[in-house]
């Protein structure tokens, strides 16, 4: 992954960026494919999109979409995109799964619910790996995000098909976070992958026609009640849904509304992007200097490698050494 | 953890340090405790330590124990310990078990074996989880190993108790690695975890008395035959033991020593070591920038973060920031 500087971009291909960000702008879904696919391959142009995108996001309702295997969190994912296209919203949809080979916008095999939208060109739609992004979702999600954001989306839908930390992380730095559970899983709340009860927003029963409904939403709440928060801070409702019959859906997207409000009048609104910002710019920073050391600086690594096998030099010096050389001006 | 610069060390605690390291030096294990614990902690004197011991190291012959869980890889550790002390060799050992509650030296409970060594000042037998290591086993085991080197041992062994990726790359870079099977353990060869049949330099077959040895070891012979090697490449041998009966074991203990000349003659035993030094620079690097953003540059952080996050500055140009400020000499 070259990384040339934003000058270094050759006109033509500064143009073509151009371009394609204004096709995006008018709910192009090639275009918008084009440019995911730039962050998902981390291709030089990655940096000249980012720039010139910049100043054209922060609009969206990035929505987090997480539970264990078996909620239904695509199944509510589609039900929510139709709920959205209603209001006549824009809405994309990042679906991220470490394991799955399918990237490149491929849809999955199973989401049948979601090919209903295929042909909706207000609705993007994509499955990103991120395994070949040498930062990771924490470097990957943010830049997809902003991408779709700058598309126009209105709302964007983060729904984590694997269940590995770097997906609860990214779940967890979305704007509002579903949390989505169902009854006969096993050990009810127990049965969600550790963290992830911490990082709910909402927390969403679906199958909620089920037995053993009422016995998790009592655990839910007890849960809740325990947690430890101020009397002005919100408090994660439970929302029952039926995802597969649609029910329960609007009143998820009303206490969607309300989370982006309570959220945009108490200042955590703010609060979580800046977080989530500093995630990224933290990830990107140390993803900068490992592609500096491997690339640009190989030699100097290897020189003082050498001199610490060889007990010449320790192990700080050298690590202070390299640090100080990558980002030396004059180099 | 806070990290001083070496003249940031008071006089008093490096005199501390200097008095520790000429105790370990002859032998003294609550020494050698308390400079592993040093690592462990990755405590304010661990810069000054290592820049102690650099000239000191590169002796010990570092030995990697690794394979899946019930092949015996704590009784291999226990009678290798015991024939080197045979011979009259100074032995150290670090089990690596991430998910071990047990740190500070503590002996796993179930080592009864290694407990015939326990009184004994020429071996030193320490668990290490490395969880509070935020560099990670990558930086942590390095440095132990130097620590251990420097107190005199001629052989260092690294068990790797967990099985996890960051266990497996730390048995990957010792000078000799050890890959143990044993018969009986369902699937063969494929019973071993992804990626630890890659870095064995020898083949222990353990348990050799059972049935399915046979058939374990012409596995592993087509396996070595089929990989893509020089001729005058070292061709990983398999060796059989019964370590609950010290049957092999003497074998075992000449076959590592061919292995070191065969592989101080061509060459990779210091390309194996410059490998296991750069890994630890690096690590050492992205660490240290880690920290840096953390401390000292918590400001410049949060500040780009907000930049960010209103689209005044892109991620990238943020990023760059951070790592000019980060190592800027004025600041």
């Amino acid at each position: 992954m070259p990384e040339p500087a934003p000058e270094g971009l050759a006109d033509e291909r500064a143009d073509e960026l151009a371009v394609l960000v204004a096709a995006a702008r008018t709910c192009r879904p090639r275009a918008v494919a084009r440019l995911i696919s730039i962050v998902e391959n981390g291709s030089p142009a990655l940096r000249g999109l980012m720039s010139r995108l910049a100043p054209d996001t922060g609009r969206a309702h990035v929505i987090g979409v997480t539970g264990a295997p078996g909620v239904g969190k695509s199944t509510t994912t589609a039900t929510l995109i139709a709920a959205y296209r209603a209001r006549g919203l824009r809405v994309g949809v990042l679906a991220f799964d470490p394991s799955s080979p399918f990237t490149g916008g491929a849809l999955l095999g199973d989401r049948v619910r979601m090919q209903q939208h295929a042909l909706d060109d207000q609705v993007y739609i994509r499955s990103m790996a991120a395994r070949g992004h040498l930062g990771g979702l924490s470097v990957a999600a943010p830049q997809a995000v902003r991408v779709l954001d700058a598309a126009g989306c209105d709302v964007v839908l983060l729904e984590t098909v694997g269940v590995g930390q770097s997906e609860v992380e990214v779940a967890g730095t979305a704007d509002s976070t579903l949390v989505l559970l169902a009854p006969g899983m096993g050990d009810g709340i127990q049965a969600a992958k550790a963290g992830v009860l911490e990082i709910g927003d909402i927390f969403v029963v679906n199958k909620a026609d089920r037995d053993g409904t009422q016995s998790l939403i009592r655990e839910l709440r007890t849960m809740i009640a325990m947690a430890d928060r101020d009397a002005a801070a919100w408090k994660p409702p439970i929302v029952r849904t039926v995802a597969s019959r649609e029910e329960g859906i609007d009143d998820l997207v009303a206490t969607l509304d309300k989370h982006r409000a309570h959220a945009e009048a108490d200042g955590s609104w703010q609060r979580r992007r800046l977080e989530r910002a500093r995630s990224e710019v933290e990830s990107l920073t140390l993803l900068l200097l490992r592609r500096r050391m491997h690339d640009d600086h190989r030699t100097v690594l290897d020189d003082l490698a050498e001199a610490v096998r060889d007990g010449r030099v320790d192990s700080f010096t050298a690590a202070d050494r390299v640090l100080g050389d990558v980002t030396d001006p004059k180099a």
